[in-house]
C-alpha cells in the first residue's frame, strides 16, 4: 500500500518549492527596506489562547492536540455525558486537549505582543510567514495546512501605517511583474452610512449587503437590507452613495457632503466624517509618495468587517481571475482579548498560494527557477574526479551551483540525468583533457562547446554567468 | 492572567530571528551551491506513516492530533477498558486520533520517496529545513518544538557523495566563522569488530559500548562489554583496535591488517574490510578535494547505529563545549519501510539550536543583524513627510532598509526609538531643509553630519552604504 498524507495537505517538491521561495523571498526582502523584522511563534498554542476567537464556526476548525501521556486515563466519561446517555465531544476534547494547532497568525502576535509588551518597541513592525491549519473541508484551493503571510505595525495610528503597507503593496507587485488593482474602504464610512440612513445598529448588516454588490448587484442588495429592516428611505441614502461615480477626491468631497447632513434624511455623521478624513489623508500621501499601481475606492469592501475599525484593504490581479490576493486593514484592538487594551495597528496578509497561481498562470516565475544547478560533471571514472574537484570547489565558491555525478555510469544516464533537472552546463572531462591540464564546458542549450585550463576558474565562472538564463 | 505558551515551546523575536535566518540562510546557500534543492511535507502526517518508526518510546513521544468533528461520538468506550476497568489510553486515543505531527524530518523523507518515486530523478539530493515536534520533557536545550535541517542524497552508493557533505559541512562553518572536527567513522567497520572478535550477533552490545568511549572511559567500556557476555580474549581484540594511532592512513592499515586475520582471534571479516575500502576511498576524495577543517577516523563513533549501514559523521566545534553540532550517515533501507527496497543514501542534520548557541558564545554574528533599518527619516509632520517619501522610496528600491516615523511624536522619542532599534542612521528633515531642497543625514555611531540634495539619492545611498557595519 502506497504510503498518502492526510486530505488538505500538500507535499511541496523541488520546483513548486523553487517558485514559493521566489515568492517569499521577494515578499521578505520588500518588508525588510520598510523596517518589518521577522518573528515566528509556535505552531501549537494553549487552546485557551485560540478558542473563542474566531467564533463558534472557528472553534470547531481547530485541530486539537490530544494530552501527551496517559490523556484518558483519568477521565470519568460518564460526566461527559449529555441526558440522553450521547458523548459531548466538544467537552470532553477539551478535557483531553489542552493545545490546538495555530489557526492564524494574528491570534498568535496579539498574545506575543501581550506577552511580551515589554520587550517591545512600539510602534512595533513585524512579518510573520508561517503555515496554519484549519479543520475545513478541503476543496480545490482550499487546504488544511497553508501559510499565511502577515506583515503588521501596532501602536500608531497615523496614516503613513496604512500608506506603508499600499507602497509594500506596490512594491512586492512590481518586482513580481503581476499587475494590480489596490482597493481601499474605511470602516468609519460605512459606520457613516448606518449612520446617515437611520440603522446606526444595522451597520453589520448593510455592510454584509453591499458586501456582495459585485457578486449579486444592486437589486439583490437592496434586496437584502430591506429584509434586514431597512426603510426604503434608507435604502435610498444607500444607494445615492454606491452609485457615486468621478475621481476619488470627488467621492470623497460627495460622501463628506453627505455626512454632514446633505444626504436625504438630513442626518450627520461624525464617525462618517472622521472615516473621510482619514481615507483623504492616505490618499493625498499616496500622490505624494507615487504609487505605480492603480489604487481606488471601494465601498462595497468590507472584508468579515467587524475585525476592522479603519482603513480596509484588498488587492486584485488585474490580468489574472483569482479573488483577492491581498488583504487588510486597521483594527483598534487587537490585543484587547490578553487583556492589553487600546492598542491600534494595520496590517495586511498576502495569499501566498493564490499568487502562486498568479505566477504560474500568467507565466512569470523567472526562468532560472527549473534549474537547480547549473553545471554538472559528469563522471569519467575515479581519477577524473579527483582532477575536477578543485575545480567545482572554485566555482561553488563562486556561488555556482556545480554537481559532480557521483558514480561513473554510462553517459547516456548522466546526460538525462542533466536533461531531466534542466541543468544548463555540462562538463565532460576525460583522460585527454587531464593529460592536457583542460576542463571542457559545454552549453547545452546553444551547444557552444570550450575547453579551459584547469587554473582558469574564472573564465570557466564567466562562461557560466555570461550566459546564465534569468 | 498573562497569556502564555505551551511548555517546551518558544517565540522567536525579532533579534533570535535575525540570528536564525542567518544561519539557516547560510546552509541553503551552501546546499544549493552543491545542487541540493528544498522540500517541505506536511506538519501532520497520518499516524500510520510514524507509528513504529522510531521505537516505542517514540510512540510515545508522538503528538497526536485529534480527529475533527463529533471525535468521540461513536466511540464505544467500554471495549477500550482493560480487565480491571481502567481505560487503555493507547488503544483510544488510535481510534480518535488518525494524524500525528511530524518527529523527524527522515521518516517523512522516506514517504515522500515512495509516494512520488515516479516524479524523482535519482540520484536525487534534497534538503528540508522544517520544525518538528516531540513531546519529550522540556530541559534546557530541549525543546518540544524545533527545527531540523537535514540534507540527504539517494539513490547512489558512491563515496562521492559523503565527501559532498564533509565538503558542505567545511563549507557552511567557514561561512560562519566556526572552526569544526569532522569526525567519521563506518558502520561495517564496526560489524567487523564484532566479526573479529568472534562475536558477530554483539555488533550492538560492543557499538553502545564503545560509543560511550569518550564519556566513561576504556575500563568501564570494557566492563560493559564483559556484562554483555563478551569474553576476555573478545574484548582484548577490541582493546587493540580501539587503542590504534597514528595518521588516518596508518589506522586504516592497521585496521585492515586486523580484518584479515591478523588479530588475536586469526578471524578474517569480509564487511570489516569493505568499510575499510570505503574509509580509504572516501579519505582519498577529501585529501583531493581539499577541506579546510580537520577531519579524523573516530571508532567510538555510532550515532544510534541501527539505522546506519555505511560512513557515520559527526562534528563538534572546536572552540565551544555544545556536544555535536551536525550528524548523519549512510543508511542503506530508509524506504523499505514503505514498500520501496534497497534505496541508498547518505545524509547529514545540522543542528540549528546548536549552531545559534555557539555563533552565540563565540559572539560570531555579524554586527549588522542588530539593527533591521538602516535610516529612520524623523516625522517632522506632515508637509516633511510627503517631502521625503520620494526619497525614501529611491533608497528601499536600492535595498536600503528605510522608516519613515509615522507620528510627528517628539523628537525625543523618535530618538529614543532609533537608540532601541539600533537604527545607525537618521534624518530630520525639517521646514529650513524643504526650503532649500535639501535632505539631513546623521551617521548616529560616528556623529558625522550631512547634507545632500534632495535629488541626490545616490550621494545618500553612498554614505549610507560606505560605512555600514559588516
Amino acid at each position: 500500500m502506497k504510503p498518502s498524507i492526510p486530505k488538505g495537505t500538500r507535499d511541496f517538491g523541488q520546483q513548486e518549492m523553487a517558485g514559493r521561495n521566489f515568492i517569499f523571498d521577494t515578499i521578505k526582502g520588500v518588508f525588510r527596506t520598510f523596517g518589518y523584522s521577522q518573528i515566528e511563534t509556535p505552531a501549537m498554542e494553549n487552546l485557551s489562547t485560540l478558542l473563542g476567537k474566531y467564533g463558534e464556526e472557528g472553534d470547531k476548525l481547530l485541530f486539537r492536540v490530544l494530552n501527551s501521556g496517559d490523556a484518558f486515563g483519568k477521565v470519568d466519561f460518564d460526566s461527559f455525558k449529555d441526558s440522553d446517555g450521547a458523548i459531548n465531544s466538544v467537552a470532553l476534547s477539551k478535557e483531553v486537549c489542552e493545545k490546538g494547532l495555530r489557526y492564524d497568525l494574528t491570534v498568535p502576535f496579539a498574545r506575543y505582543v501581550v506577552q511580551h509588551q515589554n520587550d517591545i518597541s512600539f510602534p512595533f513592525k513585524r512579518f510573520q510567514i508561517q503555515p496554519v491549519w484549519r479543520a475545513d473541508r478541503p476543496q480545490k484551493g482550499r487546504y488544511r495546512e497553508f501559510y499565511q503571510c502577515d506583515v503588521d505595525v501596532i501602536g500608531s495610528r497615523s496614516q503613513v501605517n496604512e500608506l506603508e503597507l499600499v507602497q509594500i503593496v506596490d512594491r512586492v507587485f512590481s518586482l513580481l511583474d503581476v499587475r494590480v488593482l489596490v482597493k481601499i474602504n474605511n470602516r468609519k464610512v460605512l459606520t457613516g452610512f448606518a449612520e446617515i440612513c437611520g440603522f446606526p445598529d444595522k451597520v453589520v448588516d448593510i455592510t454584509v449587503a453591499i458586501d456582495k454588490l459585485d457578486k449579486i448587484g444592486l437589486d439583490a442588495v437592496e434586496e437584502e437590507m430591506r429584509g434586514k429592516g431597512l426603510t426604503d428611505n434608507a435604502i435610498a441614502v444607500i444607494e445615492q452613495i454606491l452609485k457615486l461615480s468621478g475621481s476619488t477626491s470627488e467621492k470623497i468631497a460627495s460622501m463628506r457632503s453627505l455626512m454632514r447632513g446633505g444626504s436625504p434624511s438630513g442626518l450627520v455623521s461624525e464617525t462618517g466624517l472622521k472615516g473621510l478624513d482619514e481615507l483623504e489623508e492616505l490618499f493625498g500621501l499616496i500622490d505624494a509618495a507615487g504609487i505605480g499601481s492603480p489604487v481606488e475606492i471601494d465601498l462595497s469592501l468590507a472584508r468579515g468587517l467587524n475585525y476592522y475599525t479603519g482603513a480596509i484593504f484588498e488587492v486584485k490581479a488585474l490580468d489574472f481571475s483569482i479573488g483577492s490576493i491581498c488583504g487588510g486593514g486597521r483594527y483598534d484592538n487587537l490585543t484587547g482579548i490578553f487583556g492589553l487594551p487600546d492598542v491600534s495597528g494595520v496590517g495586511i496578509s498576502f495569499g501566498a498560494d493564490r499568487i502562486y497561481d498568479v505566477l504560474s498562470g500568467l507565466d512569470k516565475f523567472p526562468k532560472g527557477l527549473k534549474s537547480s544547478t547549473t553545471l554538472l560533471f559528469a563522471n569519467m571514472g575515479a581519477d577524473e574526479v579527483r582532477y575536477i574537484l578543485p575545480v567545482a570547489k572554485a566555482l561553488r565558491e563562486r556561488g555556482v551551483a556545480v554537481e559532480v555525478y557521483p558514480d561513473s555510469s554510462k553517459l547516456k544516464k548522466q546526460f538525462d540525468y542533466a536533461d531531466r533537472k534542466c541543468i544548463p552546463f555540462l562538463s565532460i572531462t576525460g583522460a585527454d583533457e587531464m593529460a592536457s591540464g583542460q576542463v571542457n564546458v559545454k552549453n547545452l542549450v546553444t551547444g557552444e562547446q570550450k575547453a579551459f585550463s584547469i587554473n582558469d576558474v574564472q573564465d570557466i565562472f564567466d562562461f557560466l554567468t555570461s550566459v546564465e538564463e534569468k
